[in-house]
């Protein structure tokens, strides 16, 4: 009898082998075939998994935040208030090659989510986690005396904003954008919560 | 004998007339014949003006860059420091609905610059426009003993990442992106430049 898990693995298997020609090359520059390619399919096969490339396209940006939310659930384990709230960040920054590649998938995702409700929810969804995060890592900031008292809701809003900007600009901009630079914007977003300003 | 501006008059007042007709609809869901019913002109007609499509799509971004910088040079005219940087800010944020349709058109141009050169460029060069702007008007802050000493680029590079964000935000996730909250986010980043930190 066939494991009925197969066909969720098997999608998961093919955007795992296939998102970052989906990232390199862009939707619109691709077809079935070569991404069946890249995974290892045949074009028939691939279809059996996936109704078109709006539905990869989605996969694979799913495919991204999973990704994403295991690095800051490696990377803020035990942490709390702002190295809790910088680890959350470093991991959604495009700071590396890997996350700009990501990056590229969540450009492609927000154009089709123009016209698309089921993508804009899956945008909003993980964008209304992390700002929460944030928030949360915020208020343990003010209440351990790290931060100056704040909305953090307010300060959470502005950080996820400017991480999403960050999207773009890491893409698009890379010389105003370098690893470097971003390090140097969130140091100073940071720094703008803390108690020791004069 | 023909006038030689007449081709981009002609050019700019079917973008004028058309502009809302993309970023409503997107630019993949109108097809050359919508764009010359909206702008009055027959379907040959705007074929002698735009190659394609995305011709179409540059151009009705330049537009919304002219409108923007208009705005700007309005509101902010015989401002300096903080009070500039907020009208420069208040003028690219999303926060009517003309601006919200505007930044559709922006969300609609940076997934087609993924692949194309000259629309990256022309986006980069508006960014680049207002960062710098930006830099100049916390520069001022710090001369006019408003706002504490900083590194301005870094500063405005943030601010304006956190613009590009709420493109996103302010089309996508409205719930979290009303006019309301977008003000709220802009007043704490404008006094996080403040000297009056307690």
């Amino acid at each position: 009898m066939p494991r009925l898990v197969d066909h969720a693995e098997r999608r998961e298997a093919i955007i795992s082998a296939a998102w970052r020609l989906i990232a390199a090359r862009g939707i619109d520059g691709i077809n079935m075939r070569d991404l069946a390619a890249e995974a290892g399919y045949s074009n028939g096969a691939l279809s059996h998994y996936f109704s078109g490339k709006d539905e990869i396209l989605q996969s694979a940006f799913e495919h991204v935040l999973v990704a994403t939310n295991n690095r800051i659930a490696a990377s803020s384990h035990g942490l709390r208030g702002l190295r809790a709230l910088r680890k959350v960040c470093l991991e959604i920054m495009p700071s590396t090659e890997e996350a700009r590649l990501e990056a590229r998938i969540a450009i492609s995702l927000w154009q089709r989510a123009l016209t698309d409700r089921q993508m804009e929810s899956v945008n909003n969804t993980a964008v209304r986690e992390w700002r929460a995060l944030m928030a949360r890592h915020i208020d343990e900031a003010v209440a351990d005396g790290e931060a100056n008292a704040c909305d953090a809701a307010v300060q959470a809003n502005a950080l996820m904003n400017m991480m999403i900007g960050l999207q773009v600009s890491a893409v698009l901009d890379r010389g105003a954008t370098t690893r470097k630079s971003q390090l140097a914007m969130l140091d100073a977003a940071i720094d703008s919560f803390t108690t020791d300003h004069t």
